[in-house]
């Protein structure tokens, strides 16, 4: 079977197409143009044409991509097809927030323990959630717990990690703003939030500009 | 002059490397490789190479990049060479985050503003900002303020870009995850976490993978 074959940067896209998709079909609609996907998310028709040829090709010609076979699709091409658990580590305001957040299980994913090391914090509830030690992040393995999110600062990142690799864990989602060290079977995605926002001027015009062109 | 000639994944790469080469730069190096960048930020050497060219080429064979033009050539080029100001919108838990989270500043960007609906949030300070009254976003634009966080529930993004837009905002990352309507000449970055913890599953092992290979 195929595996690990599809690019990174089209992995990241696929998220946002399904986003797109579910919208569209909320809306009532059953087929999708790649033209209209593309004015939706803001990604060209022509990349999302390409994306979509990795896993199969959906569309017809005339009428566009049949919604609901797409949705099946990229659900089971990124293994969001069945609801995964994911532990979070580190209840600050961030990590309140992440537990708060309703988007998760749009993508079949569904957080289900929380750790902080502050013991004003440990056996409170936080969004349903009782925050637990984390001298307890061991306890993931056997609890079939293999994805965790890291909302924990800058120095106690890749301590966590370690843990968290230790305890079996596959796939971490960090937001701290560091380099992890990981084996290379465990997947890391860091999410620098200021990285976004830093993306931003340059989109935007230079007080000096209008003298220069 | 150029003026949005980089596309667009190549923007959303420039931090990253960005990132890397400050990290660099702090543990005393000069020089750099792509490959040794590449190992770094995860990225592939011939995509930095790739990238890099877009804006000039800085690096010399068998001593690589200079990181300090390096830094200095990407910040030119995604305009953080100067410190821009920006405002939040919506000071929950999220919000909080970002005003407490000092990476902004690292790359030239600075919270300056933070405005919420909640009564019993107006006035008081979170992070030594103090939370205005979301009526006075209109104030923006006296203040010289034109980029823009939004923190908000799902319901309230589009009426907020309505008046981050009004008031002369140019630039918004927003939170929330729904699409927003905004003119072409504004550039909205969506950020949607979940979305991101949803690229994790596709790099975990099924259960059943170790019977189908």
């Amino acid at each position: 079977m195929r595996y690990h074959k599809i690019p990174d940067e089209t992995v990241r896209r696929l998220p946002v197409y399904l986003r797109g998709l579910m919208v569209s079909a909320d809306q009532g609609h059953e087929h999708i143009s790649s033209q209209s996907l593309a004015d939706f998310v803001g990604i060209d028709a022509w990349q999302i044409r390409k994306d979509l040829s990795y896993f199969g090709d959906f569309g017809t010609p005339g009428v566009g991509y049949h919604i609901e076979k797409l949705v099946r699709g990229i659900k089971r091409t990124l293994r969001l097809d069945a609801v995964r658990t994911a532990a979070l580590v580190g209840v600050g305001d961030l990590g309140s927030a992440l537990l708060a957040y309703p988007g998760f299980r749009m993508y079949g994913l569904d957080i289900v323990a929380a750790f902080d090391i502050d013991p004003k914090k440990i056996g409170k509830a936080v969004s349903g959630i009782v925050i637990e030690d984390a001298a307890r992040i061991d306890t993931l393995r056997q609890r079939d717990i293999s994805l965790a999110i890291v909302a924990v600062s800058r120095t106690a990142a890749q301590p966590t990690v370690d843990r968290l690799v230790a305890a079996g864990v596959k796939g971490i989602l960090n937001f701290a703003p560091c380099k992890l060290v990981a084996p290379k079977r465990i997947k890391v995605i860091t999410l620098d939030i200021a990285m976004e926002l830093a993306r931003l001027p340059y989109y935007m015009p230079r007080a000096e500009q209008v003298a220069e062109t």
